[in-house]
Formats: C-alpha cells, sequence, structure tokens
C-alpha cells in the first residue's frame, strides 16, 4: 500500500481546500460523494452524475457482495467497469448496513448475520471485508469499524471503540491492490475520552485517511459538531478527513469549519426521487401546489441540466405522471447543488472568507424559513 | 396553412430516401419517431434521445388535454418548451386512445367519453380535437379519425371510413398556428375498395401529408402491407406518408420497400422497460440466464452509450436491481437501434440497394430464430 498523494492548497481557520489523486482521477476536497447503493446512482446515468462535478462516488459494499453481485463485479473486472464511471470509488465496509440488521450477533471474530433474500448465515469479519473490497476494486477502501446507534450507554460505546481498533489492526494486515487506499473509522460516540482513545489508537496504526464514524446516526446537528471537535485536532494535517454519512448543506458547511474534507451521504438523491428539490434559497417539495403555474427553473441560479431546461411546474407534473425521468432530473440538480456548493466552498476558503461565506450561504438558504416564521410570529 | 416543404432525395424501386422541413428542423425520411405518451418519452432525458439520431417525436394528444394539462403546455409556451424538447413534434389526435375507452359513443358530431379520473363527460369532435392540438404546438398535427379495431364487419368499417371524410373536412376548417402542418388520416380497414374510396375522398381535400390509420390493430404482417398496397399508389408523391403504429423493423422494412416515409411505435421504448433489446442478430430478453455472465455489450455493432459503457450481465443486473436506470439504458439502446436502421435504410435507398439490404438485414435479424428452428427441427 502505498500513501495517498494529498495536498492542501489553502487553508482558512481549520477549514481546508485540497486535493488527492486515486489512479482515477484528481479529486478536489472539500469534496461530496453521491451514493451509489447497488453501484449506480438510482435512476440516472454515469455521465449525467458526471456532469454535476461530481469526482468521487460511493458505492455500498454490502449490497455489492450480496449473493453472486460479488461474482458478477470480479467478472467484469471490477467496479469502475462495472459501473461504466471511470472516476474515483470508495466503498464503505460494509458494517454500517449489516449493524443495522435485526438478529446479528457480533462478537471481537466479527459480525454474523442472516441474508435477507434466502436466510443464508454470513459472516462478516476485518478480513472478509478487505477482502470483499480489494475484489470490488475501489480506490479508497474503508476499515471495517463497529458503528453504534445513539444514544447508546457509555460503556457499550467503549467496547464497540475498543473493537474497532483491534479491527483496524486485522484490516491493515490484508493485502489490497496496489491503487487502493485505505481508511481508518474513529469510534467513540459522543463521548469525549472515548472519541480521544479511538483517535489516538487509530491514528497510531497509519492509515491513508482518516474517517470519523458513528456520526449522522441520531444524535443532531450539536452533537455531530462536538464529535468532530473531539477529533479533529488529533488527526494528521497531512491526510484527508472524512465525516461518514453527513449531511445536510449546513452540516457540511459547519464540518468543512471544523476541518472536515469529505463527505458522502443520500440526502440529495433520495430527496430528489421523492421530489424535494435543494436550492440556494432553501429546499422546496415540488409536488406543492404552489408550483403549479411557477414558470422559474427550480434554482434560477443554478446552471444544471435539469435547470436549463424545465420549470417547477414541469417538474411537478412529472412527478404526478410517475415517470421515473423525473427522479433522475431531480438527483441531476440536487447532486449538482451539492457540488456547486463544495466548489463554492473551496473558492471561498481560498479567498480567506469561509466564515463570511458559510454565512451567507446560511442566510441565503434559511430565507424561506426565517419568512415563514415571522409570518408565523415565531421570530 | 403553408405547404410542408418535402423533397424526395433518392428513390430505388418504391422506397423514398427524402426530408422534410419544419420550423424545429430537418427531419429525414424514412423517419421513425419515438412516442413520449405524457410528452416524455419515459425514463429517458430528451437529450438522451436526441443522441439515437431522433429527429420527431410523437405525443399523445389524449394524455396531454386530460385534466388541467392542456392548460399547464399551454401556460409553459407549448408543447416544444413543456418537454424541453427543441426538434421537431408531432401530435396524434388523440381519437386513438378515446376509441378503447369503454363506454365510448360515436356519433357523426363527435365521440363522447368518460374521463377515468373524475367520470367526467367529455366530448371530442374534429374541431376540439384541432384546436387541442393548436394548443398543443406540435409542427404535425394529425386529423380526427375514427380508428377500427380488427376484425371489423364491411359496414361498419365503411361508415367509419365515411365519417373519418366528413371529419377530415371539418378539420380542415379550424385554423391552426402559422408553423403547424396538417396531416389527413385514410382508413378503409383490409377492404380493397374502402381503402380506395378512402384514399379518394381524403387526398382531394389536399393535406400536407398522409398517414395510413386503422393499421397495428392486430392484422398481422400480411394484412398491413396489403392495407399499404391498397392505398399507397393513390397518395400523391410529393407529400410524406405516414404508417400510424407501426412497428418491428421486419414491418418498417417491408414497409418502406411499399413507399412508406414515417413511422411512430412504442415497441422500442416499451420492450426496452421490460428488458427486451433489439440487436441487429434478433431480439434478446436480458434477464434470460444465458446473459448471467455476458461480458458482451447487447449488440457489438451499436455506438450507443449503453453499448458503449455497459454488458449485457451488467444491464441484466441492473433489470434485477429494480433501478429504473435499467429502462433509460433499454430505451437508449432501442432507440439508437431503430434510428440507425432508419439510417441504414435511407443510405441503402441511396445506393439503389435497398431490396438486398432488406434481405441481409432480415437474415442477420432473424439469425437467432433460425439456429433455434433448426435445433428443434422445426426447418
Amino acid at each position: 500500500m502505498k500513501d495517498i498523494s494529498f495536498r492542501i492548497i489553502n487553508v482558512d481557520g481549520k477549514a481546508r481546500h485540497g486535493e488527492f489523486i486515486t489512479t482515477h482521477g484528481v479529486v478536489k476536497t472539500p469534496a461530496f460523494m453521491p451514493v451509489g447503493t447497488a453501484g449506480f446512482v438510482r435512476s440516472t446515468t454515469p455521465r449525467d452524475i458526471k456532469e454535476t462535478g461530481t469526482e468521487v462516488l460511493l458505492a455500498n459494499t454490502y449490497h455489492l457482495s450480496l449473493g453472486e453481485r460479488l461474482f458478477l463485479v470480479k467478472y467484469m473486472g471490477g467496479l469502475h467497469k462495472f459501473m461504466g464511471w471511470d472516476q474515483t470509488i470508495l466503498t464503505d465496509s460494509g458494517g454500517f448496513q449489516v449493524f443495522s440488521l435485526p438478529g446479528r450477533q457480533i462478537s471481537n471474530d466479527g459480525v454474523v448475520f442472516m441474508y435477507e433474500e434466502n436466510g443464508e448465515k454470513i459472516t462478516l469479519t476485518p478480513e472478509k471485508s478487505m477482502e470483499i473490497q480489494r475484489d470490488l476494486g475501489a480506490d479508497i477502501v474503508m476499515a471495517f469499524d463497529e458503528c453504534v446507534e445513539y444514544p447508546a450507554p457509555y460503556e457499550y460505546v467503549k467496547s464497540a471503540a475498543n473493537r474497532t481498533s483491534l479491527w483496524a489492526e486485522r484490516c491493515l494486515q490484508v493485502p489490497l491492490n496496489d491503487h487502493q487506499f485505505l481508511f481508518g473509522i474513529i469510534q467513540g460516540g459522543t463521548f469525549q475520552d472515548l472519541r480521544y482513545k479511538s483517535a489516538a489508537s487509530i491514528t497510531k496504526l497509519g492509515f491513508d485517511g482518516y474517517a470519523i464514524g458513528g456520526v449522522s446516526v441520531g444524535e443532531g446537528h450539536e452533537l455531530m459538531c462536538q464529535a468532530i471537535r473531539h477529533t479533529e485536532y488529533l488527526l494528521p494535517e497531512d491526510k484527508p478527513r472524512y465525516l461518514m454519512g453527513v449531511g445536510l448543506p449546513e452540516d457540511i458547511l459547519a464540518s468543512v469549519e471544523l476541518g472536515i474534507d469529505m463527505f458522502d451521504c443520500v440526502i440529495p438523491t433520495r430527496y430528489g426521487r421523492s421530489g424535494t428539490f435543494f436550492t440556494r434559497t432553501g429546499k422546496i417539495r415540488v409536488q406543492d401546489k404552489t408550483y403549479r403555474k411557477d414558470r422559474y427553473p427550480v434554482d434560477t441560479k443554478c446552471t444544471c441540466y435539469t435547470c436549463r431546461n424545465y420549470s417547477r411546474m414541469v417538474l411537478r407534473y412529472l412527478f404526478f405522471t410517475g415517470d421515473p425521468l423525473a427522479g433522475t432530473l431531480a438527483t441531476i440538480h440536487n447532486v449538482t447543488y451539492y457540488q456547486d456548493l463544495m466548489a463554492d466552498i473551496r473558492t471561498a476558503i481560498d479567498q480567506g472568507r469561509f466564515a463570511s461565506f458559510r454565512e451567507e450561504c446560511l442566510a441565503g438558504y434559511n430565507k424561506k424559513k426565517l419568512r415563514h416564521e415571522k409570518k408565523m410570529g415565531l421570530k
């Protein structure tokens, strides 16, 4: 395993504008990764995703390893060929999905779970997760960790963090492909001392990048920020820092300010498919009657294919006709919105005005909400 | 109403390579029109459809006029803006859908039918159909005709053909937009004398183009060809000829040979969404187990986005994961297959070898079928 080539281009406070290079291209950070659960970002062609400015995709190891899927991906020559995606891919460890299955049993060895489709008992171990991810062939693979829900008792979070460290060591023993980087994951929930211990032990092992796990599990914005604060200063500055499963634009802005470089989340794609569009002046639900005769694009400042060609009223119409194209156009827009946000963040860092950019951005984003609250006499 | 600018570039036997020009571009004939039932070709962005080589789309007047839809299309400034499609559009008259509704009542005035969603009684007349199509704003609009199913008794087909002629006259009285062309429709089912009478009376009225209707209603390939033979020689040579609702590649090849210039059909898109792909060596159903480990593109001679990026096994996988992207990729391929076929047809006509092209094409297309039949001892 070679070191990841990561460099920081500019900093502004703790916020970092950087880039790293994989065999499949340059990834500018802070970076947002859309999620392709079964490899593909649902309803949307990879070339449409590429056009949004996306440089790295996340694919779920769990969904890609079930049944004969792993065999198929290997047989096609790996995820890049399988998905028709020639840029960087990151795979998660599979743990997050497995831990949420009913009846899974965790031991120091690994996790035993039941395969939903045929009831087959499967054991996922750190070694197994590494082997699967090696076969999938993503550019970045994640160590196998134990992610704990929120809230959880101190003792439980502690044992999960300890186990995550043990497993991290075992993950490092498994040889990967030459082009693959391995990121370690820090646990510890919302407990400062556990975050400290986890960060200390994981960083000591030496990974190509570090992820803060165990967030985006229901703890809310404030506790998420706290978890970053309790961890970030312990992470080596010369490696990318990835906040797993986050999040909403306001979460991303706060996290970048605290020094995070990478994000992934299903929100832009999942919200999009149900008709919720992100805009520079807040979220809108395009099925609302208010958009029935609205000839404006979803976001007048957006230059995506959807906004260049369709008004809110036509998108509303498409959702009501049940055409999957509605989900496609929403995915294109929402992912573009996220990638534009990341690009604006990087520019603001370069210009040393990230703090004020964040405020302006949130003020615009919350405009509708504030107007609504004022009208209701709430503010 | 101005005359359509149609010119014939080359003929080969009865087969014609031509082109006509609308405000929204040149349409090379023989032309195939994919169908956008509610305006949009399901699951697929208009730019992906454009890339297939499609120069004209068909949109269904019936689906676009229900409820408040017509108002919405008008309010957006017409179908082109509504659909985000800047090329030529043809709308049907709405009759075909209405005649297949249960309980519709036909009189010389028009058709009374019940709107499925709220039980509202609606009367569709020739005048009403023209007004709706004027508001939709397609480049080519179709006269309101009475389409009869197959088989149907002589007297019934006769009265429908007579009514179609009366209605055609009324359609011509309704002013359209300057950019719109009006095509007349010839009925008469499978009866030679009725086709003759219908063609004589419709062509006498003077339209911008002529359609053969009442085909693709279950009469089969032979009777369809017969209906063309009974009609085609009566149509003016200097106007485009459109065979409505046809069809499979073998139907198109036979019809071009008999002098047809335009086609529309839901087959490539509808088949595609269910996993049936057209190839130069026949149709394949990609869910079949035989494609489980098939790393070849659907059609090795196809250059569409789908064939450039995905193997049969990956497409099979996508259909099994239930991702609408499967339908998108299938639509892209199948429509490309049809447009490539039309382009090859035009080239063959230019080179005076249409008859042999048709044979080669069918031989290739039926190869799999023949091999299968030989194996089964059927041939």
